[in-house]
């Protein structure tokens, strides 16, 4: 796990770019808030607890710059307001920019940069700690030599630890030993396609890659044991948003009969949604769908439509895997289960 | 209807490289069965009924050159099985070499060239009638405004005719006016983004292009009337082969009651298999998965899962429509029905 996914030290916060993926491994220094910012919009950093911790670096590299603390006071809505319009979905930007604003709103006078800096590398240790956490609770639904499924890309790149999804097949692979991983490719970004098959060839784990299209036909062949995905955002109820054809993998998964597994830290869930129907889906560029990486496809001036999440609903959820241990559907209660 | 798809004129064959679209449209000569062979294996032309006509015309690229019927007749065995090994899936492809066999069994000594020609051209010529007859049929599914989604290209450029499934909703747009067609990319090869957009803007029909795993979340957010595809192969009890991501997208239609209609000739169907299960399934390159358009995505060395088609069970098809008609699911006996 000692990918260098992301660094803070000394002030200088550095990103490995994952849009270069797998042909480059680069670190990149972002030095500053517009360079953060262009960097979670433009998916050099992406997955949502990372970019959490990207958002909470970034208010240090915004702020710290400034001489005293009542001017980071001053700045700080600005720059946390600029931080959080960054990707609307991802809930874990909102839960580390609350934390972050927390302490400016108690920002001493002495050791004022200390104290934003501590708070960030907190949430980037917790998120190393929760994916551990996940990763032991999510091999209970797990057995020797499962082939499974896998969407997006949700390993070590995804969060700075060692990841949530795929953190957990990676352990169990290491642990149970055998696992099977079939990748969707997962346009329009082929988060599959680049960084998961790197991240499973980089931890020796077995893996093959297909077209999103494929997987239904994949279950209805047989012998898949699971298919486990991320989140974006969960809402109390249990409905899940994630990357775009998480839903289309549910329903096939519920049709065969194929155990659907959602693993993601607590700092995911979004209390204040009573169901999915509430979260705000991003819709990105045209060109990722018409003419991804400068590919022309489609004739000039054709209408994209391109979210970049759906909501897969609760009842098609067999279990949502936390650092708190696993939730099992079909219906989920997570206020109060996250309530103590 | 007048795009110049397919031509035959003194002998000499031409079709439109659809590998090259929408940015080129140009006529390429096939001027022996190497080159035939080789357009239908790499989509220089592809879709069931077009690869049948090719096919066709392909036998007699291959025989006229010759000098007399004997040697036709001597040479035409090996001519018909490297076309029939051209491409697995399509059934067509098989219907149009018996015709072409039927005909070298019984070649005259004189007018041996023109008799090989007139079959050919018969097929095409059929092939065209169908479509009108499958648009004809076909539209009687739909009403006027309907919002529809249809998956890989099955327009004119799938035939040489007028089209299976997206001739039916042209022709429908036409004639019932108001049609909104959403159009799924259709990896690996993008027949959807460069086929079907460029001949719905041919056709002046309103559409939208979204990656395959979207469809789902597209039906789920309502008001979508249904769904049309094509056929590579139907089975006697209505299971169909088509371009993979079909049965996902079938799946997602059941589950949210969206009608999924299939269009096909019937020259598509293979009353000698009684269910999908005897289907073979075309499994292509890794590379147009790992590495599409030499786009280098996965690290190399990535096994992938490729294959070109799916099965979709007739119990999730509401209509197939062919030219004699509409049958209805959800049980289909199409060796009663064609038994006529």
């Amino acid at each position: 796990m000692a990918l260098p996914v992301i660094t803070y030290t000394a002030g200088r916060l550095k990103v490995l770019d994952q849009t270069r993926l797998p042909g480059t491994a680069e670190m990149v220094e972002l030095g500053d808030l517009d360079s953060v910012v262009h960097a979670i919009k433009t998916l050099m950093v992406r997955g949502a607890p990372l970019i959490g911790v990207t958002a909470a670096y970034g208010v240090c590299v915004a702020l710290l710059p400034l001489t005293e603390s009542a001017q980071a006071r001053e700045r700080a809505p600005r720059v946390l307001a600029r931080l959080g319009a960054s990707r609307p979905t991802a809930v874990n930007l909102f839960w580390a920019l609350e934390r972050m604003e927390r302490v400016v709103a108690s920002l001493p006078e002495r050791g004022w940069r200390e104290a934003l800096e501590e708070e960030a590398v907190a949430i980037h240790r917790e998120t190393k700690a929760q994916d551990a956490a996940l990763a032991a609770h999510g091999m209970e639904l797990l057995t020797q030599g499962a082939r499974v499924i896998t969407h997006c890309n949700t390993g070590p790149l995804a969060t700075g630890g060692q990841g949530t999804a795929l953190g957990v097949l990676i352990e169990a692979n290491r642990t149970l030993g055998g696992l099977h991983v079939y990748v969707d490719e997962t346009r329009p970004r082929w988060q599959g396609a680049q960084l998961t098959t790197w991240e499973l060839a980089n931890h020796q784990v077995p893996h093959t890659l297909m077209v999103d299209a494929a997987a239904a036909t994949l279950m209805r062949q047989g012998n898949i044991h699971s298919v486990w995905v991320g989140a974006d955002r969960i809402a109390a109820n249990g409905d899940t948003a994630n990357k775009i054809g998480t839903y289309a993998l549910a329903l096939a998964a519920r049709h065969h009969g194929v155990p659907f597994h959602v693993v993601a830290p607590t700092s995911t869930v979004d209390l204040e949604l009573d169901d999915g129907a509430g979260i705000p889906i991003e819709e990105r560029d045209a060109e990722e769908v018409a003419a991804p990486r400068g590919l022309a496809l489609a004739p000039q001036g054709t209408v994209v439509w391109n979210p970049a999440f759906d909501v897969t609903p609760a009842d098609l959820i067999d279990a949502i895997v936390t650092e708190l241990g696993v939730f099992r559907g079909p219906r989920f209660d997570l206020r109060s289960a996250l309530a103590g």
